[in-house]
């Protein structure tokens, strides 16, 4: 089974790919997808989806997960986060995948077996269940880490079903 | 040249058709696309994204505009605005369509000429701006004033190019 878990954020997503059978993980690849600031918002949100299509595309995954938000103290931070989560749990469902949901405490306790995690001692742990992986950046990390979450609570995890 | 106006929610999303001919305005269509509240998050702007295709499909507006964001008190409430407004904007760029963005007070100045009038100033400057418009609920009347706003600015206004 392909997992895809995804860090969303209008600037940059965080995405990352493994597939697991049973209690075994490997890793697939994870990346980074950049949009420019100096774009409209709407060609920002155009190219995130086009390169999530892309990507999804490619790949094929069997489901997917982000985190459930931090939402910033700042408001138009969060309005901008909401803008591309939005277009981000759309094409999940477009593509007919169910989209799990993690909070940031479960995600930590999935990874590292506490919720009061360091970021640090999580992409620590991503590494070591995923070994030889090359993590390209924090975003990245944090998406690996909600793909292995996913991985560990499918059968329990509150899912959002597409269809 | 058609011009389609739209007040986004996750709720209701309004939204108002009109036809600009240098001055003259005709209405064409107001409507309001509502989503499952007992609905998952990703179902609910899947719904969004293909009603709103479905209406540019039909009516082939060569314009967009949306309100700039009021941005709530409650976090929450900006979240889930701002997936919406992601899904709508993602939706008119990749129709090829510009989308225009008003502040709250240019819309109020343009239709009404003040920029503090209140919501039913706005909503009776609408009905005789168009004559004959039913308007079929208030984020519908709020999508028809952004659409008036957007044929009265298109040459001036701050537009966001989608290609």
């Amino acid at each position: 089974m392909i997992l895809l878990g995804l860090d969303p954020g209008l600037g940059t997503t965080g995405w990352g790919l493994i597939a697991a059978d049973g209690n075994r993980l490997t890793h697939l690849g994870n990346g980074q997808i950049k949009t420019d600031s100096a774009m409209p918002l709407a060609t920002r949100l155009l190219a995130l989806d086009l390169a999530l299509t892309d990507l999804i595309l490619e790949h094929r995954p069997d489901g997917a997960a982000v985190e459930e938000v931090f939402v910033n103290v700042n408001p138009q931070s969060t309005l901008k986060l909401g803008q591309a989560r939005g277009v981000i749990l759309l094409n999940a469902a477009r593509s007919g995948m169910e989209v799990g949901e993690y909070a940031a405490r479960l995600i930590k306790k999935s990874v590292v077996g506490v919720g009061n995690a360091s970021k640090d001692q999580v992409h620590a742990m991503v590494s070591r269940l995923l070994p030889g992986v090359k993590i390209v950046g924090p975003d990245a990390a944090d998406a690996l880490a909600v793909a292995i979450t996913h991985a560990h609570h499918l059968a329990s995890a509150r899912r959002i079903p597409t269809r």
